[in-house]
This record gives structure tokens, C-alpha cells and sequence, in this order.
């Protein structure tokens, strides 16, 4: 069959590690992909700021154009792959054009995919044109294919994984070292695990860009990225790492989410934050930069996809999975069902969900101090299941007392933290991790 | 778009769990189900061996046959599902019929597709028919779909995993429990965990099928089960997992194929038996029935699946993903390239291979045992890096000897055992487990 079909003729945009990458790839690979594809994918246009810069590939048979918005013109290009990234700007100009030109358009772009996915389904529908970002959540693991695809035939009402390789680097790297946050993210910069400047991932934003997509995809939602609710690693100190470990438990930064039903229809909840996970759940043993996400559909149970979340070769593997896909004539909608069927749902309360709640407080070291936590606790409607307070202030920190809380609604705990903000007895405001439900 | 076009229409042969359970997923999910696919997917026959048995959902409105043959013949289908299994017989000559009549042929029939694939696979492509067997794989785990499509653009060299719930199930509960094989095996039937006749789980038989098409798939090889190198867990004893978990392992049964090159093209290895697992190896924490598959792409590393790998949900909602999936149109090659271009691969020489060893021997509490078979592994040329003996026979059976070998040709330890083979020291035959390599 292969060589007798035209190939498919991609224009790729940006050729940072990931565009060089899937050179590499498409390179190395090529006669596999050709015999899988059933034809040959062939580069014919790219762009990319510097022409002149070594990315360790060889350039000279593609078309340069210096402004990418020219490859959606070509009418000698069937697909335009953008790597460029940032949610909006010159790679939402070229997606635009690249679908409404009827062109196929596969992104690594998650942020872009997160704000703009929606239009971009509409888009891609309208004018018959593919639209793939297999690469945009959870690096090469093919998490959308198996949640899409491998799920189809599920009701899920539940997604959540480890989702970002930086934080997940940083803190279990925390829990092998013993260091604190801030000396671990300077290594993990020097080793390249994070970046210079490191907000969206220590954050949780890229995180919650996944997040929001896999949503989409998994419940049959409009995408939502604005409503998730989102809290990063920096404030998870190497002595909350310590308890937790006490106690059985790991810290993982866990994006979850989730539908509950009400007389109006769905709610989505989706939230981003550092949780405790039993050491026996299937996503703490998950450690350095790889990513995990568990999608529990109906009949098929748990099901747990793992491997690299970022890199050169993963993300290119993603995104020539996806080039394959459509060599092959996979162009159903991007987000399984038909934008238009997506169901616009709104935000659930979190406030309402119940939990069991790590809450830890550094405190003066005097009298009377935990009589008003305890105290906060009890009129908040907070019942405690277990606490420390440890024997000796070291230096100018204070004490810490960290309790665990049994299974009561989220707000008793925001109630009570919110009681006990300005006392004079915390020296910092108080971190609360909920405990990841199994 | 849903609504539009004429329903997908299936005939299933088999009403047994899995059978029942693709007829209550169908029901439960129908709305979601035709949203994804584009379309319905209605069942218009039904056959199998007893119209009057109770499976707890209502078959009125099917057309019934006591031939499952008829099924094929029949012109308002489009789809054939099997669910009876047995590698020859009926199931065979259904897929054949099916499939020569241009029908699309779903299957969870992995001793089929094990032996009779390659057939099969060349019956569908020469009928434009598609031929789709998920479930076959792994249980609800859509590992198939992720090692073809999502790993598409990867040389695959290695893929590996557990295939068996029911000897996982046993391993583990012998691990938590500290009981022996038969005592374990018992339970599991018990539980259901195990079949009244378990010889195809627990011999490894089952794993093998599996691995096999595993293997065709990620290599593009011809399916080959019968060169894969098989041994079950049943020697497995209490004293096994004891020693391993001192060691730093866990016991699990695992099937690994891998390929590796010679001058005449490549050559392919399968083998399934109880390996040694590192604690901190991604399937050491996987316990009970999951199963859990892991393929090493040269771009995208290590991806790993996990889930159930058995029961009649998670095996419905992989059959009823291969329906949507064919609904949807996608009939790709059921192999990811063409029957014609998959590969006969000669077996390797598992001799040849490098490994790790752990070897157990139950012998005679006298002097000079240990002598013999320290002298056994020096003429073979087998390094020992460490060696316990147990303190004490324990009645009848002997006193335990059980060593690690260092890095080595797998041959020198047979060639050890082999040296050994009607030695008075034995009072059993020896016991040799890799440990797996990661």
C-alpha cells in the first residue's frame, strides 16, 4: 500500500528543541512512519526566528519563510504542525488561518489549546479540517488517544494525574533530599528540570492548562480554563514533606477533575494543588519529571497512562502520532464529540466537596497557642483526626504544628484558617493539602 | 453530526459475562456512545449456545440464532463480534466467514489472534473488512491502541509487562500473606480470581497469547506464539518471595519480547516467566488482577499502561472502543502496517542474553552440598554475587539455598542447573528467576 498514496506535506512553525525534534524524527523514522501511515510524510515549508542557528538538523530542503504566517498559504502543504507556543499571538493568528484555509493543524500548544481550544474545534469542523494536540497534555504519553479513543465507550467522571514533570521533579526530589523548596529549584534549574524563570510550571498554570483540556475531552465539556481552581508548590516546605511521609503519605502537585450532577445538569470542579497521596495509590510511586493520568471511566474501571511528560523526543513522538493519524484519515472531532455538543458546565463548589484536609501552621512558640487553633478548629465544625506539634522552634521559623483532619466539607477548613488569619500566634499563613481520595 | 448517518449494525456470538456486558454497556452508554462514534451502534443478532439462560438483560430484541455461523451470512450486518473463544474451532470459522463476506470482525479472542492472526489479518485487508481485537490484550487497558497508534512514530525494541491477573493476583496476595502457592491458588478460585482449571493462567499460557500479539504489533513482526519460551508460576513458593523481598524484589510474573539485530535482519525474543522486579521499577507496585503494559519507543522512552486486565466491564468497554472506532470509519491495517509487510522474525537465542539470575535450590542438610553447587556455578562460569541458606530443614522439604548471580550469558546458568540435574543434594528440581532488567 505505502508509495502508491501522495505523501502528506506538513509546514512546521518554530524550531526550537521540540520542532528540531521532530525533524530528528521524521528523519530517523521515516520508513516505519511511511509503512504505518500507509504514505510518506514529507516537510516542505518552515519557519522559525533564526535561520542561521545550528539546531543539529538540516534544513536546506525545506521552503524558510521568516514569517510563519505564510505557511498556511501554501497550497503545497496539507498540515501546518505549530510549535511555537503562547496561548495567542502569531500561533493563534496561524491556527486560524491554517483551519480556515481547510488545512490540518496539529500543536503542542497547550495554553493556546486551553483558551482557545473551543474556537479552534469550531474552526477546524467547519471547514472539514483536522485538528490534533496530542503533544499538549502529559509530553508522549498518548493520554488524549487512550481518553478519547481507548475510552470512548466510557462514561468518566473523574480524571486526574500528575501533570507537570517540573513540580513533580522538584518535590520528589524534596522527599529523597530532605532539602527545602528553594534550594531544589535552583538545582532542578541547573539541571534543566525547570526553567529560569519557572511561575508557569511551580505555579500550576501548565498544569491546569492540561487539565482543562483533558476535562474537555473526558466529560464531553466546554473547555474551561478559567475556572480552574489553581495553587502551586511554593509554599510546600521540606518539614511538610517530613509529615506527610510519617504519616503515609507523599506530596504530589495532582490535577483532578471531576462532574457531580445537580437538577440543572453537570457541574465541572477542577482544581490544581499540591496533595497528599498514600504511598500505596498507583500515582505515588511516579517520581522525577514524569507525568501519570488515571481516567476512571464506567466499565473500564482505572485506567493509568505513565510516562515522559516533556523532552524532545516525547513531545516529538506526540506530535508525529498525531501526523500519522492523520495521514490515515483519522479526522473525527477534536474533542470527540462535535464542538457544538459540547455542554457548557458550570463551575461545581468546592467549598461543599468533602475531604480529609493536611493543614499545617507555623506558630509562635508560647503559651496558648494551640488552644486557639484547636479552637478555631472546633467552632469552624473541623473534626481532627491526628496532630503534631513539634518539640523545638528552630530559629525564627516557629514551631509546626500540622494536624490531619477527618472527612468533613473543604469550607470548615477554609472557615477555620480564615478565623485564625492575622493572629498573632501564626508566624505564616497556614498551608492546607487536601488528601488525595483513592 | 449524530443522528445523520445509518446506524453501525452488529451480530455477537456469545452471551456469556463479556457478552452480557457489551449488551449492558451498548444499553447504559448509548447516548455518549453515539455521540463519539457519529453514529448508533444497534445489535441486530445475537447467537449462542443457551436462548433460556438468565444474563440479566433482555435479548427481545434481537434477532437469535443457535448457529452462530448464520451471523456472518446475514446482510443487515455490518460488524460481527466474538466473544466465544477457543483459538480454532466455531470462533475460527466465524472470523473467516465474517471477514471473507467483507464484515468488520471485533474480537476478545486472544488464543485466535495468537495463532490464527496473520491469516486473519491478510483475510480482512484482501475484504476491505475491518479486524479490531483490543479487548484480546490486557482486559480494559487499550494498550493495542496506544503501542499502534500512539507510539506510532516509535522503533519499538522492547515491550514488556504483566499479562495475567490471575497470577498476579496469587503473587501478590503470596506476598502480603506469606502463604504458599497452593493454598494462595485455592483462595483465588475461591474468590474468583482463578478458573476451576487454572493451567492456562497460571502456566503462563494465556500471558504468552498475549505477548504475542503484543510483540507483532510494536516490531511489525509475524505473529510467532509458538517461539515463546514459557514458564508458569506454580514452582513459585512462600520462601521465593521471602528471599526476594530481603533482596530488594518483588515476584511477578512478566512476558517481555523484545528484538534485537543480526546480520540476517531482526531476530525476536518472547518469553514469559517469573522474574525478580525491582522495588522501584514502575511494575513492582502493581498488585492484584491489574495488568500493566510498558513499551519503550526510541523517541517517546518508557509509556506505560495500567488497569484491569479482566472482568466483563473493562473487557466491554474495550470491545465497544474497537466498535467506535470502526464506526467512526477508522479500518486501518489490524497490525498498524499491511499483513503483507510484517516481518518473520527467527527467534533469538534467549541463551545469548545477559542477565541477572536469582536460583533457588532445596537440598540435603549434609556437608558438601553447598560445595557441589558452588563448584557447579564455577565450571559454568557463573559469578555469584551474594548466597543465603537457611538455617534449618524445614521437615521434609530440604534446606533452601537460594543465590543472585552477577551479570552473565543466561546459558552458564542452565549449563550450571543442567551440572546439577540428579544430584543426591536436590531434593527438588532448582528454581532459576531473571531479575528483570530496567
Amino acid at each position: 500500500m505505502s508509495g502508491t498514496k501522495a505523501p502528506l506535506r506538513l509546514a512546521i512553525a518554530g524550531l526550537g528543541t521540540v520542532g528540531a525534534g521532530v525533524l530528528r524524527l521524521l528523519t530517523e523514522n521515516r520508513d516505519l512512519i511511511e509503512a504505518r501511515a500507509g504514505r510518506a510524510i514529507a516537510v516542505t515549508a518552515v519557519s522559525a526566528r533564526d535561520r542561521s542557528r545550528d539546531r543539529g538538523v538540516d534544513l536546506s530542503a525545506y521552503a524558510w519563510h521568516d514569517d510563519m504566517a505564510e505557511l498556511a498559504a501554501r497550497d503545497d502543504i496539507d498540515v501546518v504542525v505549530e510549535l511555537v507556543g503562547g496561548a495567542d499571538g502569531p500561533a493563534l493568528a496561524l491556527a486560524r488561518q491554517a483551519l480556515g484555509a481547510g488545512k490540518g493543524f496539529v500543536t503542542a500548544n497547550k495554553a493556546m489549546i486551553a483558551h482557545h481550544g473551543q474556537e479552534l474545534a469550531q474552526a477546524a469542523e467547519e471547514h472539514g479540517a483536522a485538528l490534533r494536540f496530542e503533544a499538549a497534555v502529559a509530553g508522549g504519553i498518548p493520554v488524549l488517544k487512550g481518553v478519547r479513543e481507548g475510552a470512548a465507550a466510557n462514561a468518566i467522571d473523574r480524571v486526574y494525574g500528575i501533570l507537570n514533570g517540573t513540580c513533580n521533579y522538584i518535590l520528589t526530589a524534596m522527599e529523597s533530599t530532605g532539602a527545602d523548596f528553594g534550594e531544589t529549584l535552583a538545582e532542578a534549574q541547573a539541571k534543566g528540570f525547570a526553567e529560569a524563570d519557572p511561575a508557569f510550571d511551580i505555579d500550576g498554570v501548565d498544569a491546569a492548562h492540561k487539565l482543562a483540556i483533558l476535562a474537555a475531552l473526558s466529560f464531553g465539556a466546554e473547555i474551561d480554563f478559567g475556572s480552574v481552581e489553581i495553587e502551586g508548590i511554593r509554599r510546600v516546605c521540606a518539614a511538610d514533606i517530613a509529615q506527610a511521609d510519617a504519616l503515609g503519605y507523599v506530596v504530589r502537585l495532582i490535577g483532578v477533575a471531576d462532574i457531580e450532577q445537580s437538577e440543572n445538569g453537570p457541574r465541572l470542579l477542577q482544581r490544581v494543588r499540591p496533595c497528599l497521596v498514600a504511598k500505596d495509590h498507583p500515582l505515588a510511586p511516579i517520581d522525577g519529571p514524569t507525568n501519570a493520568v488515571v481516567a476512571e471511566g464506567n466499565f473500564s474501571g482505572r485506567l493509568l497512562f505513565q510516562g515522559a511528560g516533556a523532552g524532545d523526543g516525547p513531545t516529538a513522538s506526540a506530535v508525529v502520532a498525531d501526523l500519522i493519524d492523520l495521514a490515515r484519515g483519522d479526522t473525527g472531532a477534536p474533542f470527540s464529540v462535535p464542538a457544538a455538543q459540547l455542554v457548557a458546565m458550570p463551575k461545581a463548589d468546592s467549598g461543599a466537596r468533602e475531604s480529609r484536609s493536611y493543614i499545617r501552621f507555623m506558630v509562635a512558640d508560647r503559651p496558648g497557642v494551640l488552644a486557639e487553633i484547636t479552637a478555631a478548629m472546633r467552632d469552624a465544625g473541623v473534626s481532627i483526626q491526628s496532630l503534631i506539634q513539634e518539640g523545638e522552634a528552630n530559629g525564627t521559623e516557629g514551631v509546626l504544628v500540622a494536624m490531619v483532619t477527618h472527612t468533613g466539607p473543604v469550607r470548615c477548613v477554609r472557615d477555620a484558617v480564615a478565623m485564625l488569619e492575622g493572629s498573632e500566634s501564626l508566624v505564616d499563613e497556614p498551608l492546607v493539602m487536601p488528601i488525595l481520595r483513592s
